[in-house]
């Protein structure tokens, strides 16, 4: 139990290792495997949710918009739980680089959780949920804090 | 299998059922059992993360202070998926009622997630994440958007 737990946390690192790489890259078609069929996402940024891999690549097409190629995306604080088929993991993300009006982005601290389920022995993201907190009084995103 | 998942999600839904109406009530102290001990939760309003069940419940107090009881809660469209002793759900919350100055607040729709782990036979929330979503270009949270 405590070997297959090993096994599958590894495979989930892959999973992410493999997420981090096409992000870099900006390469839409790297992501797309990584996301289960039915992916229900809430990203940092409106609507509410996108349902299904082209709606999850939407997000990165905006995201990636802003952005010159290459970006920097690290996921810092990766915590990981499994048990049999599903898993969820949590940490902090942060994109950055130059964007496309030149000037330097060193990015904004998101907090990210990541639900996997495994499918045909591939761990895929089946769930993500990315947001910075809300000042409630002003209504503003807190985008200055550091984990 | 089908079966135990079946029975599985039956319970989550008994938890969440707890958990609505503690947060009903303001009961904090019924909403402690509900989480597992280590939990990481990163919520609506800062910090990043708040870590532990005595944390955990800073921000139910927190979001206690601004209403009059008993407070509505409510979820909508909550999926659940769970495999061996993990299980991740999202759906919307929110929040609404009368507020300490006297106003009526509807509440804002909020994108929540839930990680559990399976602990001595009792499904408990190890980690949640509820978010709205950011506006990038005016730095503020986008509050209308309705599931």
């Amino acid at each position: 139990m405590a070997t297959q737990h090993a096994a599958d946390e590894a495979d989930i690192r892959r999973q992410l290792d493999k997420l981090i790489e096409a992000i870099r890259a900006m390469d839409l078609e790297g992501l797309k495997p990584i996301y289960a069929s039915g992916i229900v996402s809430f990203d940092v940024g409106p609507p509410l949710q996108r349902v299904g891999v082209e709606g999850k690549c939407l997000n990165w097409e905006e995201a990636f918009t802003v952005f010159q190629p290459p970006i920097g995306f690290e996921i810092r604080d990766l915590t990981i739980t499994s048990g049999g088929d599903v898993a969820f993991g949590h940490g902090f993300n942060r994109l950055s680089g130059t964007l496309k009006n030149g000037s330097m982005s060193s990015g904004v601290w998101v907090r990210a959780t990541f639900c996997f389920r495994k499918i045909d022995g591939e761990w895929l993201i089946a769930h993500d949920h990315a947001s910075v907190p809300l000042d409630f009084a002003s209504g503003r995103a807190v985008l200055t804090l550091e984990p």
